[in-house]
């Protein structure tokens, strides 16, 4: 048995990162998608609560064979404890999947097996594009799976990401 | 469609706890498992990860029809904030589920509804049971269930409980 | 113009307070009152919220001639700086008026004059007095002032304190 | 009885404040003034500490008729919690008023009404003029109430403004 | 090269963390000298400040041939990422030397080499054996190295101790 | 006796801070080098861990004749509160060596005596220097005493800078 761990802030859940999940379902036999900045909300980088993007992102991979555990993960605000921080919150994983730089170097020094690949470039690009539409009110749902549109409604996330990103500080 | 939340520590998953998710299976159609202190572990109140939480009860209740989500919650140290913090984290619910006096009086002053019943009595009272059991090397198999027997071997839980029961600081 | 400091929890603020109070104004032009573990509520020994707290005290001391201001200070939980998350936190004060031995230490460390009197004792001693009546349905409204029976009355306070006397953790 | 809350960072309380509460007074029977970024100072942007703010704010509307408070938010960095933060440490309040879309947001989400005006927005803007009109030498006086330039004479706080804004980080 | 690492709260450094230190000395070329719960001071069971506590011990093994590093380690209260926040904060060591089993179980989970002896109880015995007799003015100083009794004299250590060991909570 | 204190990140420790070091040598007995963002790793600009950092240190100024302390100081995020948290780590100071406008503005607030001298900037300019010429492989050897060469060897140091300067944030 084997079992991944694919981090992202997934702020939405996009057809990227859905891409990415289906690449890994090849190799491992269970997945934990580990949701980054889960204390963060309510601003333009990170819109959406980590319980809505639990939604968002179970009700996106339902149908798939594979096993997945959506897990929210605080910052720490300390890269040094990092890894163990992840480790604690999360079930007991493999091989962590990431383009990202620093997650890559600090799973590294902790002598776990990072996998990467270029397509993951795809996942990190469409974040801010959604999120960029979204304010504009463009069009943002042809770049996320149904379930998300379904989400981000019954929230009232278009307005809200439209209102913060009008502000730039909590009480100016 | 219904959706609850249970709180606990799950420390570990025993079969009280398996009994109250039972008994509001036939409430709701979906159910959030929050995991209270999160953040704490290799203590003898806290002897689990939150990740090796999230295994015991996910392993647990795979073969129920309720839809479930296990969520670390880590804790704030802030009653007054308490609420918010819990509903930020989790996907949204309408009704929750507790005994504790504290649990229920903020869910209360919020406005969210709290459903209550004796037989929840169980499930506090087993939780300490258990680790007692574990430390002084007596049977615990029997008051879980067996998928939590599993993850506790593999992670050499025993040995770790027996040995934080014996310390009562970090450092002397 | 002196102006005094006078720090307490305030839970709730009580007749052995207002004699302090009254005893300092004879010394001082300005006093203020700062209000401790500002950040704790819904326990046994905390149950009133900062802002609850502000409202019994002002209202308490708002026909006295003395100017007062009634500041919340969050817990730091580090001895070694509170002195300065104090006085960060507060209109700048001349002397503290103090029973309490450590925060007696704690401010003739930094340089800061610090003055006592017996009588203090009765501020301590009332405080547990009356949550326990409080918390018993005994005869707790004879030991405060009037405006604080009224604040207790309108949040309820008495079924908050005597719930969460029957709990003692977050999640059972 | 009505009771309001008007949040901003104060840094300095300037004419634009004032103006402000002066507009509120006609609507409201007490005000809470919600002292923002309240553990911050020392900055360019929040220059001053939270106690030298209280002082300002007091001093500065102690002649009007509207019972105020000044209270002292320190930031939690969790816009999901805000709301029941900011109700912890405040009196309880009826209507909010703000013109930063994030305040709006965050109150709304929480179902408390919130009142705007086109006319907040000068407050806004002389806040960043008031500072960087003290850090060249102009004059700033004539923007802010009288016990404000008393205030910030006795701190010497043209001297710390002056000192910080030459500097980003502690320590180099 | 071998560098070995050893934690305690030193309160203060006294004759049993000396002999560990010389018994350490036999197996290593550097010893790191971890000093817990840096951020804690003026209590009874912490009485003294991080720097007070580099002053007891460099002072103490300033003539012995082995190369020290005295380190303050600021609590996390996260037992899961504490080994990292230790080796962050540290030169890299090779094996620790503790007998809390607490510690003990950290590290071996983490992979470290931890070494053990009976003698080091003397050491956990004697560190609540010097406040107390600290509290009640007997002699103490016996305990202790002689660049100890110099250090607390020049902070007027005792006076501290014994002042705050008549108090049980900041603002009563 | 005279002990002065000199805060730096020491990202790395390089020559002008060793010059610096040494033109304190002539005033003092003994040098407190305190480590700031101490919690800060594996970033561009704080590439380093504290305990890599006291390695470098203490391996440079070794053969020195001055008795030196390095010792991490955590950053606190509070200014008002920073130099009673710099005091509490560290051993007793008489004097802070600084050219930092902030550090030298909130020491002198405290009443604590601060020296400044043209040379110091060299210190600050050539800390970025160094971390350039690391991410693009330019010649950083010839600005560090020999010593921080061996550290940034042992640990990889320069694979580790150049990975994070790929990197902008946390799970992308």
């Amino acid at each position: 048995m084997t079992r991944g761990f694919y981090i992202g802030r997934f702020q939405p859940f996009h057809d990227g990162h859905y891409s990415v999940v289906e690449r890994i379902a090849d190799d491992v036999d269970e997945l934990v998608l580990g949701i980054g900045s889960a204390d963060d909300s309510h601003t333009v980088r990170n819109p959406f609560t980590a319980g809505e993007r639990i939604m968002m992102i179970t009700k996106s991979v339902v149908d798939d064979d594979l096993v997945t555990y959506a897990v929210p993960i605080e910052d720490l605000e300390r890269n040094s404890v990092w890894v163990s921080h992840v480790q604690s919150m999360c079930p007991d994983f493999d091989v962590a999947y990431s383009n990202n730089p620093l997650v890559i170097q600090l799973f590294r020094e902790a002598g776990i097996e990072v996998r990467q690949s270029p397509m993951f470039n795809r996942e990190v690009l469409e974040g801010s594009e959604v999120r960029e539409r979204m304010i504009h009110g463009d069009d943002w749902e042809s770049l996320v799976p149904a379930p998300v549109v379904e989400v981000v409604g019954e929230i009232n996330g278009i307005e809200r990401i439209q209102m913060v990103s009008d502000s730039d500080s909590n009480g100016g």
